[in-house]
Order: C-alpha cells, then sequence, then structure tokens
C-alpha cells in the first residue's frame, strides 16, 4: 500500500543517506573504481531478486552509482521500498 | 582523437542497433527477467575492464539495460567507442 506524506516523512527521517525524489528514494555511491562499483551493483542485485523488488541502477562516470526505488504498482513509495533502501544501506 | 562529423556518420552507419545522442552512443535492451540483464551488464563490463573504457550503464524497469559511451578526455565520440559498441553487439 502506498504510504502517505506523514509516513514517508517519518520513514525518511529514520533512513539515512537516501532523499526523497517525487515517488522515488534515491542514493548516490562513489567507489573507488569500476570494478568495485560493478561488485556492490551484484550485491544489491541478490538483495533486490531475494525481495523481489528491484531498484533502478546506473552505473556512471565509470565509479559512480545512483540506486533508485518506488513501488511501480502502488503508484508511489510502499514500506516494500524503505525495507529495500535499508538492506542495501546495511552492505555499504 | 575526437571524431569528425563524417567520420562519426560513416561509423554510425555500420553500426547496429546504436543511435547517436550529442556526444554519446546509446543503445538500448530489454531481457526476459532482472537476472538476465544483470548478467548482460557483467559481461559489458568484463568488454569495458578490458578495454580500460567504460560505459554508463542503466538498469531500469526490472529488466530494460540502457548503455551509453563517450569519451570525456576527447570531449566528445572516438574510435574506441565505436569499438566498445561493436564488442557489446557481440555479446548479445
Amino acid at each position: 500500500m502506498k504510504l502517505g506524506e506523514e509516513q514517508i516523512k517519518d520513514r525518511l527521517s529514520r533512513l539515512a543517506d537516501w532523499r526523497r525524489e517525487g515517488d522515488w528514494l534515491t542514493r548516490d555511491l562513489k567507489f573507488e573504481n569500476f570494478k568495485a562499483a560493478l561488485e556492490f551493483v551484484n550485491r544489491v542485485a541478490d538483495e533486490a531478486e531475494d525481495m523481489d523488488h528491484h531498484p533502478d541502477i546506473l552505473i556512471h562516470g565509470w565509479n559512480n552509482v545512483r540506486l533508485s526505488v518506488t513501488t511501480h504498482s502502488e503508484g508511489g513509495l510502499t514500506e516494500k521500498d524503505f525495507k529495500l533502501a535499508e538492506r542495501i544501506n546495511a552492505l555499504v
């Protein structure tokens, strides 16, 4: 179920390093090199597959990764998005 | 060395499935699922590491991949970009 504005603000206040961009949560990360960025992406992918909830993943400028999560089927942010963000934070 | 307009047009006419977007070459691909998209990305990454030339890679909507290549150091498209695009095409 899509979260309301107050619920989103509450959960975002307890989630480090992500920002809200409309219906999306976004986190930017920088790595030592392309290989390290890709390894991280593969670990994110394992979490995503485990949750059956898949972020958009952009590898750019050879060592930067941008992750964006939303729940298309609900048309906005859900508990699942915050859960995935927390699981990704645990990888860093 | 940055390619001129005529050189770019010539090379693009012989390169399947990529389009030009300003100083970038871009290709969009769709896969059966997230896992297949990620496996492809890892194969692209092997080519990129081998050439020491790294595309921007976007995995989006769980089964789509967008690849974008340019040569930042030359401020535009070079032979290396077309070479990488060809090597990526050979993976598909």
